[in-house]
């Protein structure tokens, strides 16, 4: 089986944190992952795109309950029904998890991973959680996600 | 995106029925579909054999936490911590379902599916729920399940 | 700790079945017992009504996210913002169910609770599932719920 | 129906956070509100004692799917069996939570909350997010979850 490296951020983003996504999509994908996001817009949508560029694989575990409300690069829709319980889901589904940017729904995520023991690379963030991993670009973010399920394994 | 079907049925089985599963996910995967079950073993693993061999893709939505938990045979781990009520995410993440065989756990999940709208197959089904649709063999159930797809599209 | 009753059946029935309904809550609390359910119309609506007016204490289990949903005879609401899932958790939380009538999200919760290991009495029921315990009446229902739960404690 | 207040920290602490603990949790009783919680020990445990000694009303939300696993001072147990995922359950049944002390699995509720709209009067916390709201003491953080929530009302 593939390692799963989650992707959260929010909903709506500014172009340069798109930009940031889509580069963090293409290298989880380029490195053989699969990515796990919410399946909605905004980074998750961003991340996607660059996942399913590169060739990917993509997952969008979404809140609702109805078939094609994800954005348009997702391959599989997990619809929970849930809403922010899907969070967990996805959190927990994850051998890694990177955030980009994010407002409280992120942070929620961000504290709910560290809880489980997950890796949280943290990119762009305006959270400072103790425990989170900083990385300076796209590419530093996937290698240090990938790097820590590596060592876990080991 | 793809047509996802589900597969349920217990986690464990007789010969026969497992025989009966795996050309199941066969049929699944020949007909471009992607598999959705529960993740575990008995129907749901050899449904996932079938459908991998076949070269289709499988999701398993697992009660519980731990990652490589899942029968071999499936390619995204979706690890739901939720226990029974992971039931509910299959059913609702699947455009119909095929129900083999199976026990309480089974006749919830033709139940809840039925309520939800979606549309069930049942084979070798010891439940006989008003509302199902009853196949003679593992190529006639997907028929029926793509059929009722289509028909809801149109 | 009190005994947590649950009673599960459709959102709307007929004045017979409100009836018995009625009647069935009024027992679970002459019996100084917990009413957990669904929290919305119909069969829950009645023995939560049943329930309330013999001095009761009754809990609303909803599938929504919006307080004040519930039907007027509900003292705490939980909301689980879950849909179907909730089920899961009423049948969880219960030491014994009573479905009265219902239709297939009754059925569902029905297999899902015996597929639990929780004794479910049937009472006034279209679905005959082996395993399930048949009573004549609301007094009789509740008599054989507690006999049931007190013969697991012992 | 009652004002339902949530209480939110760790399942262990140190006897001075208990000891705040107890006095919101008796608050939260002589104000007449219901106090829900995860159910556990440490401050859970703590709220809950404060708030059957005042002769309130607690229900616990508890992760496990067991009952007799909550703390003594619960009334009504709901067994989500679902991990973390039962934090949303009790973010979105309160009216206003407060949050006491904590580490990720409090931060992760705080965040959670305020997504959804819940006002948090925080005690004690180490977790400085803002749109939080800092309470001096036991007294002063229930008075303050009752403005709040009344004033919501109006």
């Amino acid at each position: 089986m593939g390692i799963q490296i989650g992707v959260i951020g929010a909903g709506s983003c500014s172009n340069y944190i798109e930009h940031i996504a889509k580069k963090v999509g293409r290298e989880i994908a380029n490195n053989g992952a699969i990515l796990i996001c919410g399946g909605l817009g905004g980074v998750m949508e961003a991340a996607s795109m660059g996942a399913k560029n590169a060739g990917g694989t993509t997952i969008g575990i979404l809140p609702g309950s109805q078939r094609n409300e994800s954005n348009s690069y997702i391959d599989i829709e997990i619809l929970s029904n849930m809403g922010h319980a899907r969070n967990t889901i996805i959190a927990q589904s994850c051998d890694a998890l990177i955030a980009i940017d994010g407002e409280y729904g992120t942070l929620s995520e961000i504290a709910l991973s560290l809880k489980m023991g997950k890796k949280v690379i943290c990119l762009e963030s305006k959270w400072n959680v103790e425990g989170t991993i900083k990385a300076n670009g796209p590419e530093e973010a996937v290698k240090l996600a990938i790097k820590n399920i590596e060592n876990e394994e080991n």
